[in-house]
């Protein structure tokens, strides 16, 4: 037995998945979020907490390995505080740049990574002045909290950009000119201690209201995938990180514009479960434990389609072969992601028609 | 959120993986056995009784969809008055068969599966006949409760066989003639509601004082492939059969020759994890809970070699290439199961040499 046990601030399905990779190794996950009913507490001990008490923290602080976090929503006083008593992973540093759109686009420019044009604005005044600067239409985007489309608008005018503004709280924010990108892609890295790295391939990616509907992987050009890994090497290095980094990225006429970092695993990396040959939760697991990390060798290509709302009859999916589900242990909200199918094929094309299929069958089930 | 309850009577390393390959699914699983610090109450609700205890097993009948066990020697008369209040998967009637070597010898026979030759022994006497009838060396077998080559020896002589019946308690036995065995291999069946059924490929089992210490599968030659499935879907359609089922056999030079029947998820299947499509603990699952059984297509070549005694530090396996570890989280002792790895390859000498590798790199580790 090589009981390690790893605290996990946040309790959603990120952390149940977490956990579930973990046991395999003999690593044990204790969590802080929502309850014994959260995706993550149904399988594994929790203290129900809000992310930023102190008190619950440090009391997980004082039974784990290591703490990590399964969302970037957290307090940087309260985890900067706790890194001194036990290894916090990924370093709280950039975290907090993951929590504010201006630094995170300064860090993009640090490195030359590219990325949208972009404007401060803390005013009415500031949001009058962007439409000559950047051109229509534009995205806002508050600088703090967001996620899945939360706390951003795309207007086309003038007036529906002081409307958003009004919407969000007029809180400070950044406006965005608008990427004209052909597709969505993610790249999934993982560093471990020593600064070994892994990269998984990228990811394509098709949102809709902000949120992920489904991923294709491997991406068919390979062309991009050696530049963004050269980009997220150079970023992870800065910080010395541990864990999985994702970055998503708009694929354009001129190549690859970054738009979003997320310092853990991601959404767009749940193929990997069945996908790839160590999936992105047990190398997050290896990572902040200073284990060896996984080989991410893929297994053909790979679809993920969310469940959103409610999980389908449970013979809906699972009679399509191969169709792996992922019922996150929800209760059903329109929109919500409750769960997850995964279909593997060696073949991309029949990939594609399976994910048809797939999907025909989870929209007639509705 | 498709909640779903299974209870397991039984909970080791096999209880622990089907309530891991559960939490995916929307399954959770509730135990009786040993505690929270067995291999499954680590990671799953658990009441800590005796797996004949009948108040444990009724309470945990009234909470849950269905029924099952990771264990045959389970009490029959409380399973069958438990199967009068929640569905009972496997039927308990093979349980009663697979829990005495006499009947499941009797099954065999009635089935025209190939056994070895035996003798039923209740007495000195009956002892002193058997190596006329069936020549030396012999193999006695206590009718009850035997597994990983307990309540077994092996005699060359009269005076050795009725040595091991006094070690045995002079329990009522069986004797068996000495198959002259090239090969032992395993055959794994899931059949579901409706009579569904899918076979995962042969595995080739090497054990080590009755204790199963690795396997490979798919066994090279398909030839046996197809007796061996005739023969477990008229032995599960005789039952009405739900679950995993798996039948050990001998490869002679005359062809397969059954072994032991266990009515459960079986170690000789814990590469299906990793190598096939859907897992014995997932299929399990999906079986006794009536729904669609998921493909068992293989990917590639898989080994699996077990952890005995204590699981070497982790470092050392994980930095195998490919190599996935599974830890049951249980208490170091001497041959003790407390782990396997699993290996995948497309090819299958690459594999046999990659399995060479860890086992040295175990080896060197202890």
């Amino acid at each position: 037995m090589n009981a390690r046990r790893v605290g996990i601030v946040g309790a959603g399905q990120l952390g149940r998945m977490l956990a579930l990779a973990g046991y395999p190794l003999g690593i044990e996950s204790r969590f802080v979020g929502d309850g014994p009913t959260s995706p993550a507490g149904r399988v594994a001990p929790i203290r129900a907490a809000a992310l930023d008490d102190r008190a619950a923290l440090t009391a997980l602080a004082s039974e784990v390995d290591v703490l990590t976090f399964e969302i970037e929503n957290v307090s940087i006083p309260v985890l900067s505080e706790v890194a001194k008593r036990v290894a916090v992973f990924p370093p709280p540093a950039i975290v907090a740049i993951a929590q504010d759109r201006l630094a995170e686009k300064q860090l993009f420019e640090s490195l030359s990574i590219p990325t949208a044009p972009y404007v401060v604005v803390d005013s009415r005044a500031d949001l009058e002045r962007v439409g000559n600067a950047l051109g229509w239409p534009l995205v806002l985007k508050a600088r703090r909290l967001g996620y899945d489309g939360r706390g951003q608008r795309v207007a086309k005018s003038i007036e529906a950009l002081l409307a958003g503004w009004d919407e969000l709280g007029r809180v400070p924010a950044i406006v965005e000119g608008w990427v004209d990108f052909e597709r969505e892609l993610s790249l999934i890295a993982v560093r471990g201690a020593g600064g070994t790295q892994a990269y998984y391939p990228l990811t394509e990616n098709v949102h809709r209201n902000g949120i992920l509907v489904s991923s294709i992987a491997p991406y068919v050009d390979a062309g991009p995938q050696r530049t963004a890994e050269r980009w997220l090497g150079e970023l992870m290095a800065r910080f010395d990180y541990r864990g999985v980094l994702t970055v998503e990225f708009f694929l354009t006429s001129a190549g690859l514009v970054a738009n979003e970092i997320a310092p853990r695993v991601h959404n767009s990396g749940h193929w990997t479960i069945e996908g790839a040959e160590t999936s992105q939760f047990e190398n997050h697991l290896r990572a902040v434990l200073g284990w060896p990390l996984g080989a991410v060798g893929v297994r053909g290509h790979a679809a993920m389609l969310n469940l959103l709302g409610h999980v389908p009859d449970s013979a809906t999916i699972l009679s399509i072969p191969g169709a792996h589900l992922h019922d996150y242990g929800k209760e059903p909200r329109p929109g919500r992601k409750v769960g997850h199918c995964t279909l593997l094929d060696p073949a991309r094309d029949r990939l594609l028609a399976r994910l048809e299929l797939l999907r025909t069958a989870i929209e007639r089930a509705n």
